[in-house]
């Protein structure tokens, strides 16, 4: 994907990433370094809890969520980072072996008043699984180069 | 730290971790599988970034911070999961060797009307470094079990 500048963004824009399937080994990396609960790390004690089996960490899905979408190269150029998130919603349960990739929408686009060669891009993530099932969502203030020149 | 249900959290309880020193071979790695962008990555691209040199990824700092909290015990068996986050605030970069510790205040304690069994803690998280700055802060609802019996 070519590079885009806060400029090239309009409202409604979507973009639909590659997918990634999330393996039972990743899941149990990511929770003991990141988010050791029983239900992402071990898997006996996962089958006993409210979700009868291992789930990724929503810290890890999150994470790859954006990853999935940042790989395209999209804002190779463009990015300078970010403030914050708002609105993290995990919505189902991710499993080993589930695939997910990335849908994202563009929310609003906002040129900085004070700082002329910058803005900010409010982009909805989505998740979605191999069933089509959202299993995440949030929205992520993007900090974007303008197009130079 | 003994374990807490829902019950046993008070408004305005705060809880502080013990610290993490966060190497520059932690940052790249997280950095490469889940957020590859040059400032998180490239020690030569970082220096000529707005950040001046390599910076974590948002989303290895939010997850350090949990995991500092989570490690402590305090929900090893109530902690049932979440349904999400607000307000994620990147406030400061986190560089290479920067130390880092989390401080939780338990914003708003409510038990489920539909499910007698558990309830939402929602509590405000910053990680805070060796200058005693706060470098993020986000709300989580972290889904508790009530105490048995």
């Amino acid at each position: 994907m070519t590079n885009r500048y806060l400029d090239d963004l309009i409202v409604g824009d979507r973009f639909i990433s590659g997918g990634l399937t999330l393996t039972e080994a990743e899941i149990i990396d990511f929770a003991f370094r990141y988010d050791p609960q029983p239900f992402h790390l071990d898997v006996n004690a996962a089958a006993e809890s409210p979700y009868g089996g291992l789930i990724a960490s929503g810290f890890q899905s999150i994470a790859l969520c954006f990853r999935l979408f940042i790989q395209s190269g999209i804002f190779k150029e463009s990015s300078i980072g970010s403030p914050g998130l708002d609105e993290v919603r995990w919505l189902a349960p991710v499993r080993p072996g589930d695939t997910l990739h990335s849908e994202v929408e563009v929310l609003e686009v906002r040129p900085s008043t004070s700082k002329p060669d910058r803005g900010i891009a409010r982009l909805r993530y989505a998740a979605v699984n191999q069933r089509g099932e959202t299993v995440l969502s949030f929205i992520g203030n993007n900090m974007l180069k303008r197009r130079p020149g």
